[in-house]
This record gives structure tokens, sequence and C-alpha cells, in this order.
């Protein structure tokens, strides 16, 4: 590149770092934070797993609770079962026991391990050691009433300040993006699936 | 809830259940795939994070290549390079030691650290072990004109057919959205940021 054009990028790029710099120094509050990742899009539960291993990388306890993908063999659960990494005993992890609910079919059997689940998450969001807690496709859960959503939102209100929430799944209800601080929605804007790409391991599970 | 409705939602479930059925037989093609995660919302990196926990915990070879967050403290880096985790041996790490960009503001440098780790990253694309590459916050680099997008899209229809890559980062160039099979754009609804709440260790990084 030219010195001319080479000398206008660089002063563009310090135009861009003043205004991030500042940004950065309004930000002032310190404490956990809500975010929701929703939308049609592939992406949700990985973004949450991402962030997960950001925080056991940081030595965080953290709790993971999926609600649909429980009985897969899925590479998340692989990775946080091997017995031989230390930064993952810092993980708590609970499954709904029923896998998709949409194999099952039955009503009352889904709710009641929506419930058993969520008695089960609960007890984390008052213990200020768990700095992460990740409702995995919980979104499903309040859409098919096997849990009620004023359950969730009370529970979060009262959670320790430093905890942070992340809450996955389609179609999030409209008083859970009002309560979030971070809302992330995931457009699909084309998929493998419906080219003929069969699911494979690693990339869908 | 009364038998009436519980079985209506039952039947909703089947119902449901044959739509996924029908869709997954005809998805036949067995081959890796390329996905596209862009937009300005929360959740890119992470994602591309979450898909290679996924894979490690197959046990799949996989390489991350991270173009701007080289130099943080991250999560990430502090978790795969805990020594205790057997399955981050399969994990082969490449950054870019200028960290972010708009701190150094200096083209020829970055183009060059630039152009550095790409050719890192290059020989992967011709080893069939390894299934995953990632390459995080890429498309700044063409943005930038540190990398030419051409010699990634030469790469990317070479590889090995078993092999997926992950490209992240804001606005990816029309050409890749075309060569991808899967895109996801994340459109930021809220961020804590915006709210005055600053980054922290273990979401941010």
């Amino acid at each position: 590149m030219s010195t001319d054009k080479s000398q206008r990028h660089n002063e563009r790029m310090k135009r861009h770092k003043e205004v991030v710099d500042a940004k950065i120094e309004q930000a002032t509050i310190e404490r956990g934070v809500v975010i929701v990742i929703t939308g049609n899009g592939k992406g949700k539960t990985t973004s949450a797993l991402g962030t997960l291993l950001r925080s056991l990388g940081h030595g965080h306890q953290c709790t993971l609770v999926q609600f649909i993908k429980g009985q897969w063999d899925c590479g998340e659960s692989r990775f946080f079962s091997d017995p031989s990494c230390a930064l993952s005993d810092k993980l708590q992890t609970f499954t709904m026991d029923t896998g998709f609910t949409w194999n099952t079919q039955d009503f009352d059997t889904d709710k009641q391990a929506a419930q058993e689940v969520w008695q089960q998450a609960l007890a984390y969001f008052s213990d200020p050691d768990c700095r992460l807690i990740i409702l995995d496709e919980i979104t499903y859960m309040f859409k098919y009433r096997y849990l009620d959503i004023n359950d969730l939102i009370q529970a979060i209100q009262n959670r320790p300040e430093q905890q942070s929430i992340i809450i996955t799944g389609r179609g999030a209800a409209r008083e859970l993006i009002e309560l979030a601080d971070t809302v992330s929605e995931i457009q699909p804007i084309k998929h493998a699936f419906n080219q003929g790409i069969k699911a494979q391991e690693g990339i869908e599970w």
C-alpha cells in the first residue's frame, strides 16, 4: 500500500480507538449480567458453551442445565466428563432426562422431568460462589407450559449480584427480553441441513 | 392440565416429530461444512468456541486461529492451555500477535502479522486429519486489506472433504456467504455495555 493510503488507514484506526476508549470509560457498573440468546439460527447453545469455557478458564464455578439435548451423546458432555480435565471440576451439569420432548410426546412425564431439573438448578440461584448459570433451551419449557416463567424471573431478580445467567432457545418471551441486559437474536441466513447435508458429530452435537 | 389439553399437546408433539423425522431422512450428504457467523450482536466467537468444544469432545483434531483477540488474557486460552486436559492435546492454536488492531495503528506491522498467522493456518487446509478450522474474526482482515479473500476461498474449495470451517466476524463478505453451507447473522437486540455495565472476565473475555 502507498504511504498515503497507509497513513489514512492508521488515522482511521486511531479515531476508532478513541471511540472505543471513550465507551470503555463510560461503562463503570460491575455486576453479573443476564444474557438471552434467541432466534431461529444455528449458534445459540454453542455460544452459551463458549462462554462457559471462558468462565471455567478463569476458575469460576458454573452450572449448566440442558433442557432438551439431554440424551444425546454430545461432544460437550464428553468433553466435560473427561476426568483428566481439572477445570471441569468447577462445573455442575443437569440434564432433563427425557431428551427431545417430541420424542416422548407425553405432557405429564415431560412436565415432571422439567420440574425436577428446574428444582436442581434453583439451588444455584442462591449460591454466591456460582458465577454463571446456563439454562440451555429453557424457552421451550415455558412454551409447552412445563415451567412457569414467573419462577425464573423471581429467581433471576433475587440472585447474587456477581452471578450471570445465560438463557438460550427460540422464541424467548417478552418478559425475558425486557429483564435481560444483553439480547442476541440469531437469524438463519442459510443452514446446511436444508441443502440435504446430514447433521454430524462435532458440529450439531 | 386437563386430559383433553394434554392429549392435544401430545398430538401436536407427534406431528412435530413427523416433520423433523422427514427432514432428517432427506438429509443424506455427508461432508464437512462451511459455517459463517456474522452480524453485530454478541455471541460470534463464543459460538465458534462452543462448536470447538463439541468437536474436541468427540476426539477430533482441531485448529483455532484468532486474528483479533490474541493478546487478551482470555478464559478460552487459559482453559485450553491447562496441561491437565487431555482432550485439548488435539487442538492447535495460533493467534495474531499484535492483538487489537486499533491499538497498534500501524498498517504494515499489522498486515505482516496477519500474513504470518494465515500462513500457519493454511497448512491445516491440506491436512485430512484436521476436522475443524476456526478462523475467528478473520472478516476484519479482509476489510483492512491485510489478507486477500481469494486465498481463503481457494483454500476452502480445495480442503479435505470431511473438514469443516468456521468463520466469524462482523460484515462477512458476500463471497463468503455464497460459499458457506450455514450462515447465522447475530443481531444485537441490546447489549449490557451500552447500559454502562463493564466488560467482565468469563463473559467478554
